[in-house]
């Protein structure tokens, strides 16, 4: 079976001069990776004649595939939809179905006379649906080769990814099956995990491949084989990853690639209980990650945000005395907080955050990055002091928010 | 004078996999286009020696700088510093520098073996100091082309290129000089702003650019102009900026780059406000955007998230009445979400919201995408409901998020 190649040029100035980040890419090497195509070149350029013209040649020279997106709106400097013309050597025509896509879309709205440009299809082409947007993707096919041309809005050229590239490329060349096993853990870095599956991993058959993806208090770690036509293959990915379960059972939050948030939301569910949380540094974020999971309603009450002080006492019942004494950044102030929360919302569990995420607010003993995190119930309740390090608020944002939602998951986990 | 053209090329197989989103070259672009250097080619490749170095020559071919971000980690796939040395035939000394930054950063843990070999660094280069981590960046110069090697890690990608890389290429090339202007608008979306403006547009003199950066319910309008070291074309810059304000001055958010959240937190702290919210369905994430801006213990006090009816009913005070009759999702309900966050927490002005951001929970007449938001203070209440259309449910809570922003940020505007 031959190695399959692509490449993915992406058209636009906006990319050049850094208004925007280039996801398409990302979604689309993505999308072939998992159906055994290597996309092993990714190109952005400008919105210029030349330039294009010229990565179209260099890039068909060396991949069986090249996709391509961006430049196909209704504005002057969308010339992705003529460039292709005159490099297919073929002509303009209008498609019913463009224009029946446009009256739908528009439905009783006037339409403006730029988007009828919209409906004007390269003859030689296939044309690609686009149920999401007015400009059609567009397929061509020369001598094994293939040129598929989709919008930049990455809404609509994900539609067009799943609805047809991806299934009519597995149509046009025989792909190695890939298959892929997913373990997210957290609580511990690259380099702590790195050590403890080392033996593991130096004993891993050729035709299977380990990947890293660290996040801030996250690590996914990926198990891939290609040819999992046979069942041999597949039983043998499947006892790697049992050993890899094992090697980090403490550390791990799901296998079958859920979000730490939808992770723990199943707990919340199959145990029965409901969350609330107290928010002082985070100020709404672990609620609102605890939210995005579709259905939380049925676990997630709700929640304080006490930046202040006084909501702290107010609110929260934190003991003014204790404010005074230890600091808002403490132990004993965050455990008063899970309590004031499991009073106030009257949840099985509550989650509590106070810290100094920078870049003011530190003190000789609480340096930016000092965190206290407190987790429980009406019967115990646990903390955790984190240090950070990264010297910028957003980060230190994220790395707390993801170890206060760690930190519940695990208490969940074994709350009985 | 003499366009300046540079490539970017990024390294690494987890760009090729759709692993990770590619944010360095947008970064890098945008620096690059700040002192008037046109990055006209973005390319990524694997980690793989040919195609580094086939990539390495064609982009040296088309422009005078090529920048490289990653392969310098200490680990057997990273083959830039090798490859390096290879292509510029040079070989690896010791550098004392890296040296002494290794243990700086280390300090009293123990320096793994591995990370010794950063220390090495090619005889032909000027070093580029990293003080954000172990990988040493590279500067080679060769016939008046520049080949610039950097870490992958964006944030210490980032502390090269300000610190160094930047300022060097400033010296090393006579660089037109760039001016620009940016205006932040909120509430109208893209075809509304471009109607507007369409005139202006239209007779902007050839040498200044306008941009447009569309945001959900946010809109980045920047002008750029080259050529920015005469008096004439800053005066002119000036004067067509002062025009797009004057047209655009009713939905205007700042003019100076702050975002919808700092523009906010200065007008609270001018008009000396405290502010507090009471969210359902974006649960924590309007206060998580307001905390966002450093010193923003200043005007936010807190914030309840009252997810469930019960919340609602007991810790902000909305009538069982008020609930059963219009529901969680009405004017009504909002209304009294501010009447109760302004007395819980007892803020100056208060923001609610309550909706329906999907996949469940809709009714026939309140589908996916129905939101209501009210924003006052003890003297009036103003209220909006949302209508959004995006079958997604992140979308919706960015989307309604940023809409309550803005209200708020109109209504502050015009407290008195």
């Amino acid at each position: 079976m031959k190695q399959v190649f692509a490449s993915i040029i992406t058209i636009g100035d906006e990319l050049l001069i850094g208004q925007v980040i280039d996801t398409n890419s990302a979604f689309i090497a993505q999308q072939l990776n998992h159906i055994g195509i290597w996309a092993h070149r990714r190109v952005a350029v400008g919105d210029v004649w030349d330039e294009i013209w010229k990565t179209l040649e260099q890039e068909s020279a060396v991949s069986d595939i090249v996709l391509v997106t961006g430049g196909l709106g209704p504005t002057a400097d969308d010339i992705t939809k003529s460039l292709l013309c005159q490099y297919f050597q073929t002509e303009l025509i209008e498609n019913q179905q463009a224009v029946d896509n446009i009256k739908t879309i528009f439905q009783d709205r006037e339409i403006p006379e730029k988007v009828w440009t919209q409906t004007l299809v390269p003859k030689a082409c296939t044309p690609i649906v686009n149920k999401r947007g007015t400009a059609f993707g567009m397929w061509f096919e020369q001598i094994g080769k293939f040129l598929i041309s989709m919008p930049g809005v990455p809404y609509e050229m994900k539609g067009m990814m799943e609805d047809f590239v991806v299934p009519e490329l597995q149509k046009k060349f025989e792909l190695p099956t890939i298959a892929y096993r997913t373990l997210l853990t957290a609580g511990k870095g690259e380099s702590v995990i790195n050590e403890i599956i080392q033996d593991f991993e130096n004993a891993l058959p050729e035709n299977i491949q380990l990947a890293y993806l660290p996040d801030l208090g996250k690590v996914r770690l990926r198990l891939t084989t290609s040819g999992a036509d046979s069942e041999q293959t597949i039983s043998e990915l499947d006892r790697q990853f049992s050993l890899l379960k094992s090697l980090l059972a403490d550390i791990t939050v799901s296998e079958n690639g859920d979000s730490l948030e939808a992770a723990l939301g199943k707990l919340l569910t199959e145990k029965k209980l409901t969350v609330a949380t107290a928010e002082s540094c985070t100020a709404g974020n672990i609620a609102h990650k605890i939210s995005s999971v579709a259905g939380a309603s049925h676990y997630l009450l709700g929640g304080v945000v006490s930046y202040s002080n006084d909501v702290k006492h107010r609110v929260l019942g934190v003991k003014t005395e204790t404010l005074n004494q230890y600091g808002a950044v403490s132990e004993q102030t965050v455990r008063e907080m899970v309590q004031g929360c499991l009073q106030t919302m009257q949840s099985d569990v509550a989650v509590a955050v106070s810290g100094i995420l920078g870049p003011d607010g530190s003190t000789p003993e609480k340096p930016v990055g000092t965190v206290w995190i407190a987790v429980g119930s009406n019967d115990n309740i646990v903390t955790k002091c984190l240090h950070l390090r990264y010297n910028n608020r957003e980060r230190n944002m994220e790395a707390t928010t993801n170890a206060a939602l760690y930190m519940l998951f695990s208490y969940v986990q074994s709350f009985s």
